[in-house]
């Protein structure tokens, strides 16, 4: 099995900064790294960088950006960690993409905590890709969602339109 | 969706003993509960104690009534925690249900610990759960595979015979 | 023995938060409780919440009420949790207190990161509390310093001018 | 401020093996070198292992080894990780020695763990090694106890006679 990992920033890779004053927070090496590290796979993945951006701060050219790599990997199974704050606006960009299974997760604590849900997020992207016909997909929140069907309730958890 | 989780001991579930001497370990409260809690599903998982046990140490009984508790339950998808010495053999045992999904899924590390791949397997396991046909299925080491399919390498890792 | 422990914000207390946008934090609950049940201490310790700021953002009025309530604890041993930026400022304020042995101590990265400093901090201003003349200190660093000794060098590191 | 860590094994230092089947732990590099890591001492520490035992495996030899490395390092501040188990039995040996300020401390759970008292423990040791007279001393549960005044209560917990 090839997977190919896509990061693009967002609170799973945020760090605490060494220089910055006050509450920032800042974007560093994908957590999928570790987290992968930890999870010992018995295949060798694949990690991409293609921004380090909280999601409030992806512009257009950014998720072009994003589009060409999904396009010209040949891998087609692909999982991007992603800002949950626009993760549906990436996801639709994505769509037009009908020959590959791409899985959009995060996290709502960076990975750096010790409560994060991040490695469970991951966790379900790698579970999920696999098996999932062709489509773009979020998961978050215990789900694997299909993007246009998925939304945000009010206490932020994405959950299903049906 | 419904999702049963039993829990059944081994490494996953270790913590280190208040009251015993030396190296041992013992089994407490399911991480389930714990890695749940942190991945704030939007649904609301059901989990069971089946047993406590290493399980180098689960017998026969304690096989015949693990596959009794996934019987009786109504929902479909199962996801069970297992200590990975024997959790082919108790695949094998549960094999004679046939509509069902069941996914076993461990530790190599406790959930206890920093550096665990619980959470990522348990997340494993939740993100194939919902697609995967009927059947007995391992979740270890970054893939999930059907059991009769599966066995351990040289270096412990479940890895797919084909 | 008996430790008063304040709380006054910082980043050791640092949580991500639910509801918020972007890359800001939120302080919460003081993490010497957390940290102090994990020690189990044979004391009861005494915790005690001054106010929940970044420490950019004390003002005098609120030194003042730090400083009132360090006069008023009965205790002589007081531990003050505190952002690191304005430390030593907090410190000058308090070293008219000359019958009571304060440490203040923070962290450089949250107590819920898994790779905190803060629990060896803490860990520090308590074996020193106890022990240490009357004075105002600073234990940042793997060092206890008397704060009019103290300063940050260019990498941020607390460390004594002598 | 110089000070040697000095690592003898112990609950601190367990992680989990990969190799052997059932309950057991193995001890593994020093957890002063992870603690010490993500405090940032601007100190410069020294690591030496003497052994990597549980501590009920300590034998005379094996303490007689411990005293003649205390008795040889240069620096006058020694922290020693031990098994809580025999560790007052090794303070007793080390007592003879009587110009230098030696700390013995460990943990209840192993560093490894996410609530460790490991880097508390640590840190205590490092607060009061520059102060405290010469003299064996037991850091643990929030206290810093000369070994000779120092003795378990029945939940474990290591308390001052007087």
């Amino acid at each position: 099995m090839k997977i190919t990992f896509i990061q693009t920033g967002g609170t799973i890779d945020k760090d605490y900064p060494k220089t910055k004053l006050g509450y920032a927070f800042e974007i560093t090496a994908p957590a999928a790294h570790r987290i992968l590290e930890n999870a010992n796979p018995s295949f060798k993945p694949e990690v991409i960088t293609a921004f380090r951006k909280d999601s409030t701060e992806i512009t257009l050219v950014d998720r072009r950006k994003l589009l060409k790599i999904c396009k010209d990997t040949k891998n087609n199974k692909i999982i991007i960690t992603h800002g949950t704050d626009t993760m549906l606006l990436s996801a639709k960009v994505l769509s037009v993409i009908k020959d590959k299974t791409i899985i959009l997760t995060g996290a709502m604590r960076p990975e750096k905590f010790s409560n994060s849900d991040a490695p469970f997020n991951l966790g379900m992207a790698v579970g999920g890709v696999k098996v999932l016909p062709y489509g773009v997909y979020i998961a978050m929140h215990g789900q694997i969602i299909p993007w246009d069907l998925c939304w945000r309730n009010a206490s932020g958890q994405f959950v299903s339109k049906v």
